[in-house]
């Protein structure tokens, strides 16, 4: 079977104050927004930011909880521009949990909440390939 | 800024457990591991299995808690592939929680939790275009 995802869904308190993080802090546009959903396209797939209520409803499963135990991550091409955007995403609404340093497999990195708590990790990672899309592989 | 995401990294409690349904479930196989982690390549980005407590300590951010507030979607190319799917990660160690019925946005879709309370949705979405590498576009 074919190893790919197609849409990361983050159940959401309260759209524009997401909306903010994910437009003013890392500058991306939405493609499509109701009143319960927006959606921004990336690389190949969604990022959906979803109300959670309506997202539960949609999972048959009550009760999610934040922080969860997972992290996205959002790599750039130089050292030097994961501090900058970490300071950018703070000013949207974000929470530094890491300010950047070096971690010990190399590269160096940070991690910042959103306003709901979805934990993003800025990094810049020598040994995943990048190509001008953004889409990464393992392996420099 | 280019919209993109680079990892998906889930914390889990017990990587041969997490393991058995990637592999088993989806039929996708590491491209890396090692005592604490466990890569897969997916369509332009990395998803990541992780000891929870070494997310933690990367994040820096203790008490991640399960199930979190977001779910992964792996969208399939026609409705009969769905249920099948959704059996196969059940047996590989999921837990189904809304068995496959059609949402009000049209579609097909159920939802299985991998063993550590990861929330993936599998999805028949003609609303989602995809190429043959499994990228995806919104809008049909």
């Amino acid at each position: 079977m074919q190893p790919y995802i197609s849409v990361i869904t983050l159940g959401v308190a309260e759209l524009a104050r997401s909306k903010r993080f994910y437009v003013e802090g890392f500058g991306w546009q939405p493609v499509f927004e109701n009143d319960s959903i927006v959606f921004y396209q990336l690389n190949g797939l969604v990022l959906s930011t979803f109300l959670t209520a309506d997202l539960e409803d949609d999972m048959n499963l009550k009760g999610l909880v934040r922080p969860g135990a997972f992290a996205l991550a959002h790599n750039v091409r130089t050292q030097d521009e994961v501090a900058p955007l970490m300071a950018r995403l703070e000013q949207a609404g974000g929470t530094v949990t890491r300010p950047a340093d070096a971690p010990p497999h190399g590269g160096f990195r940070g991690y910042v909440l959103d306003p709901d708590e979805h934990p993003w990790e800025i990094a810049w990672n020598p040994g995943f390939a990048m190509d001008a899309e953004g889409n990464v592989r393992f392996g420099a």
